[in-house]
């Protein structure tokens, strides 16, 4: 295993050390591996928290702060974070307007934000509500989920829902939204090579020389089958054909294209494979409205893809073109 | 070789043309391969123009726009771009106050843009200035390079170059900045792992498990020596002692710190290897004053990082803070 820390069992903390020195608008409650928006909890606002394992960065951390998340509670490795950890940061963005949790559907997290959740509502009264995040067509159930895997649609969820929040509108309303961008984003991905958990210090999965694996899962979970490596362009249509095929693009709505490398895969190849995304969306006659091209929702150093579509209207445009301002995502302001 | 690509020789047009749907406020010149500014060229402002191999994305394309590059001339991965880019890019930025080159110090980058130079004066007239970076301590000569290596730098001096020519800062300005940039700017990198060159196909050099390259370039030019892969506290100490060692901080200026990824390594790993540098500049006295964390000036997928120190002072930590709307650098728009 060749990787640029100290101890395995450290690597969350100080990497959360190191987050809170580059960006000191933000907050880290260490003990608890909390990042908070600096100003939280904002007054009047919806609090949006999410979290999960970490080893997917720059998710969640870096998408806390102004106009996406209030607060990001940081697991170990691949590994959910407890519910103590999200009952700090639920109480710690309540500015009086409720909170949302925005959860990818793995079982752990489900669970352990399903307790915190009842914990904050018995101790302080804070509204609560849980949106789950389903989009991987790759599988129906997997190693960690019953249904679908949550991926790229998280992102896409935390920004439209960040951004309302920041416009002022009520929970109800912020959470229908993240249940909207759930309900019409598909994901697949893809892997071309396996990560190393730091714990475990051997690749999760064996991925032989020549060999790939389609719609995997972000922890290295197996996705439907093992292919030979192909170009770029037959890799396109692998991933966008069970995702156009199970999302309704007949009313002429546009899409968000996210285009998201795991961790390994250098940009130069980002930008290609978005150029056959794109290529593979017009003989569809699929209208790219946005795009997101980068590595935003990693699986440690997995070589690989993912492509996230999101059939956008004039509402969720305006949100996802609001300003934000995160480590990762920043425009607008 | 496992690659998100097509046919190896077209992977850098195929990349610019994912480069110019995902941001559509650029424009790509693809028979030339350079990247402009969508308004290029700015009336009354210094044009600048940066290049150099593909492979190292963002670098240079993704530095392009308001308050950074005019344009950027890719050439094939690990080579430098032709004359001809060099004077299309440079013509078309061209707005009457004259080009400001930015090259990184690489025998054929340098000898390229020289004739560039010199067609462009005989042709148009066109003043150009050319700026060489010359920042990576680790070894006097190299394989590509006569004198020390541009790296780390480059992406300082093409913001701060950029910042002042957005301001209307005359040629002879912005060009002494560059120059200032560069001689309070050193840098030092390691590799964990080598990368592949796609017309190769077979990895650069050879590095064992359990070994890494202290003083890597980003060709995977050898470094200073290779040493058993050791912990991050000590890997951060290995790379800043010839950098402090080379970089006068008695005057009490903060340090900019750039810790980049080699484009292999994951951000969780980089967060936690910023904040061991961190401390050693504590040890040693250096006042952080700015950061940037990221994979910013990559190797394709080698793992590794390097660490850039820029001593600052007041004219250029603001011409840092200045807006720039890029597609790998945004803030303050």
């Amino acid at each position: 295993m060749k990787k640029l820390i100290n101890d395995p069992a450290d690597v969350v903390a100080e990497s959360l050390r190191g987050l809170a020195i580059a960006h000191p608008e933000l907050r880290v409650d260490h003990p608890n591996r909390v990042v908070f928006r600096g100003d939280a909890p904002v007054r009047g606002k919806v609090g949006i928290v999410s979290g999960g394992g970490s080893g997917h960065e720059p998710m969640h951390g870096g998408f806390v702060g102004v106009g996406m998340l209030d607060a990001a509670c940081a697991g170990e490795v691949f590994t959910s974070p407890v519910p103590d950890q999200m009952v700090a940061a639920t109480t710690g963005v309540d500015g009086g307007a409720g909170v949302l949790h925005l959860v990818k559907n793995y079982t752990g997290d489900v669970m352990n934000f399903e307790m915190a959740a009842e914990l904050v509502a018995a101790e302080s009264g804070t509204e609560v509500v849980s949106v789950v995040v389903d989009d991987d067509v790759a599988v129906q159930d997997s190693l960690y989920t019953a249904g679908r895997r949550g991926v790229g649609a998280t992102v896409l969820a935390e920004k439209i829902a960040g951004a309302a929040a920041e416009q002022g509108r009520p929970l109800t309303e912020v959470a229908e939204l993240a249940r909207t961008v759930n309900a019409r984003s598909r994901s697949m991905g893809v892997a071309l090579t396996s990560c190393t958990v730091p714990s475990a210090g051997t690749p999760t999965f064996d991925l032989p020389e020549g060999e790939m694996e389609v719609g995997i899962g972000i922890h290295g979970e197996p996705g439907r089958r093992r292919v030979p490596v192909a170009p770029a362009r037959e890799v396109a249509e692998m991933l966008l054909e069970p995702v156009l095929a199970d999302l309704d693009y007949t009313g002429g709505d546009g899409a968000l294209v996210f285009l998201n490398g795991m961790g390994g895969t250098p940009l130069i190849e980002l930008y290609l494979m978005f150029g056959e995304v794109v290529q593979v969306l017009e003989k569809a006659g699929v209208q790219v409205a946005r795009s997101l091209v980068g590595s935003y929702m990693t699986s440690l150093e997995m070589a690989g893809c993912s492509v996230t579509l999101l059939r956008v209207d004039d509402d969720l445009l305006r949100l996802w073109d609001a300003p934000v301002r995160t480590p990762a995502l920043r425009w607008g302001v």
